[in-house]
């Protein structure tokens, strides 16, 4: 039986032969994770892979990431290692001999690749010709398989877990910061969970109005809409969650503005089936929104695919013409921000299923005043 | 007076000047935070600002960044916004001709900036020539000043005490998470702490024979070695510590790779500074390491500089001719890795003063059995 990894570059291999893309150069991150099963940063130690479509992935590394390599790659593979003393400018060039890279089409990660990582393909590689792999990788990784939509739905559950221990500390006097504190212990505690690296969003009062603030040292107060937006991962895979509470009564214009999000939050959700434009499910939001007359006030996209990485294919946002498909995993995540005075947004976590979506958040969406 | 971000791009203009650089073009990340005091991630939304040798600095941005942007940024600077329908296209269209990049020399971060970016660049900044923004950049943040030195002081002291707590934890049945998660959980308990991205190492028994490992369900037994290598940031600075700690009696070949590199560590320390080159550091290890025999399992340098980045300048290797100065601050960690039994590693934190350096690490050193 084919193992998962195995799988996985079989695709790849097929995609890059439709593309036309003899190689793909891979740094660490989550399109490496998701074709090999290493996890791993970039540094300033380069990491590569490379993926002929036939053949052998070779990776080019520091010689210290070697034993750990080796033990967590999923797949069979070639080294190049170099010393910290020497550089990797020696292993490039013999695994550019040994791949043929001279005059091929490379495909790599726009989105992650680093000038670092292309100098060194560009000089090694004699007259290649370098293309965006970004999309194909993408179109292998929006459609999610079984385990992997478990995996988001056991994020979704601890994550929910956590923002439930937060709700409890929600009242005048205590600090954005306080609270984003009691999330990120609440994660460590929680079994098989990790942290991520971006920064939990607390935003309360007039910090509401900025969608991707983080958490101040700003004490809470009567009437406050406060927003909670927070990640964490789970065997990998991402949740991605916002809820706003109230403290105490907030004014009448918020709490108005709190149902027309809770009323687009639904009708982008409602929405969701295959066959549907990406697009539509933004609109479907967007209308609600607009219909009340804060259109000017939603000032982002609907959502953003999920996996490996918190934001991925499909981006549900205006121009995306993109079919959905049984498997895609989203956020559905409208919002309204006041400027000076305050903000909304509910996210939630979707799969798209056979008929329609489930929605893998349970949290309630109704104001609750605390 | 002058701020200290204005003080700090008057030092990047006079260097952009000495090395012919007309435009530094920084994506977020550490650089960007020096110059501007904005803390930012890089995300499939393109965020960069563009320094020119004279005049304001320009952001593009997307526009749900702008209102954090422009409350955090120590700075003045003109921003060109994009929403997410629209995308980057024309924002890097306008600044390029407000900027006048065609044909100018831009400096681009090559450990950081990534394809994405540098292609936008390229695209509309006509016949530009592209260099590494990289050394210079490192060349204004290598020397610390006193605010910075007192932040990554602050640093060092919260890391020993969440070492401490761990210590306590340290016997038979222990699983390396667990003792990951109970220092995790002491950072977030510290005040005014935050965990970085990169995991946290716990290195039991033979698996502390690869220096970058994470932390495994294996569980500690008795007799092994167990080295902890853990990073947090205070106010944006790192801290950066290893310690090895015995579960009982270790073996006598590990006791005494043990005391090789406490020797070794020592060694470098004392070897330290000002007009001394880096790789004489390293040398001073290694000459300890490869006098008893272990020459071959010291597998990588023995430091790196350390600020607001857990690796930058200056790098302690063989090859780096670079003379320290007064107010560099690196790592000094040594370290011998036996395949299959085991590894030591002796990590400290030190800046470079007048007449030699000052170790802003204050934990023993002597191996402790637990």
């Amino acid at each position: 039986m084919k193992t998962t990894y195995r799988r996985r570059l079989d695709n790849l291999a097929l995609a890059q032969n439709g593309a036309g893309v003899d190689l793909a150069a891979i740094v660490p991150g989550a399109n490496l994770r998701y074709l090999t099963g290493l996890e791993m940063h970039t540094s300033e130690r380069i990491t590569l892979a490379l993926f002929p479509q036939d053949g052998q992935p070779a990776f080019v590394l520091p010689v210290l990431e070697a034993p750990r390599v080796e033990a967590n790659l999923g797949i069979e593979a070639s080294f190049y290692t170099y010393s910290d003393e020497r550089g990797p400018g020696t292993a490039f060039q013999q695994v550019a001999g040994d791949l043929r890279l001279e005059g091929k089409v490379l495909g790599v990660e726009h989105l992650r690749m680093r000038v670092l990582e292309l100098r060194q393909l560009e000089k090694h590689a004699g007259d290649a010709t370098f293309v965006d792999a970004g999309p194909l990788l993408f179109g292998l990784r929006i459609v999610k398989d079984k385990e992997e939509i478990e995996a988001l739905r056991r994020a979704a559950e601890v994550n929910e877990g956590c923002f439930r221990q937060v709700m409890d500390h929600i009242k005048p006097g205590v600090t954005e910061q306080e609270l984003a504190s009691v999330w990120q212990r609440a994660v460590l505690e929680a079994e098989n969970s990790q942290l991520s690296d971006i920064p939990t969003i607390v935003a309360s009062g007039p910090n509401g109005a900025s969608p991707h603030t983080t958490a101040t040292s700003r004490r809470l107060q009567n009437s406050d809409l406060v927003t909670i937006d927070a990640f964490l991962l789970v065997d990998g895979y991402f949740s991605d969650i916002t809820r706003t509470y109230a403290v105490g009564e907030p004014e009448e214009e918020l709490a108005r503005v709190y149902s027309v999000v809770q009323e687009a939050n639904a009708a982008a959700r409602d929405f969701i089936e295959p066959g549907v434009r990406a697009e539509e499910v933004d609109a479907a939001a967007r209308q609600v929104i607009e219909g009340a007359g804060y259109g000017e006030y939603f000032i982002h996209r609907t959502g953003h695919g999920m996996g490996l990485e918190i934001h991925e294919e499909p981006n549900i946002v205006e121009g995306n013409d993109l079919l959905l498909r049984q498997g895609m995993v989203f956020t559905v995540e409208p919002g309204i921000y006041l400027p000076g005075r305050g903000g909304v947004r509910i996210e939630d976590n979707v799969v798209v299923t056979e008929t329609g979506c489930e929605t893998l958040t349970t949290l309630p969406r109704e104001l609750i005043r605390l």
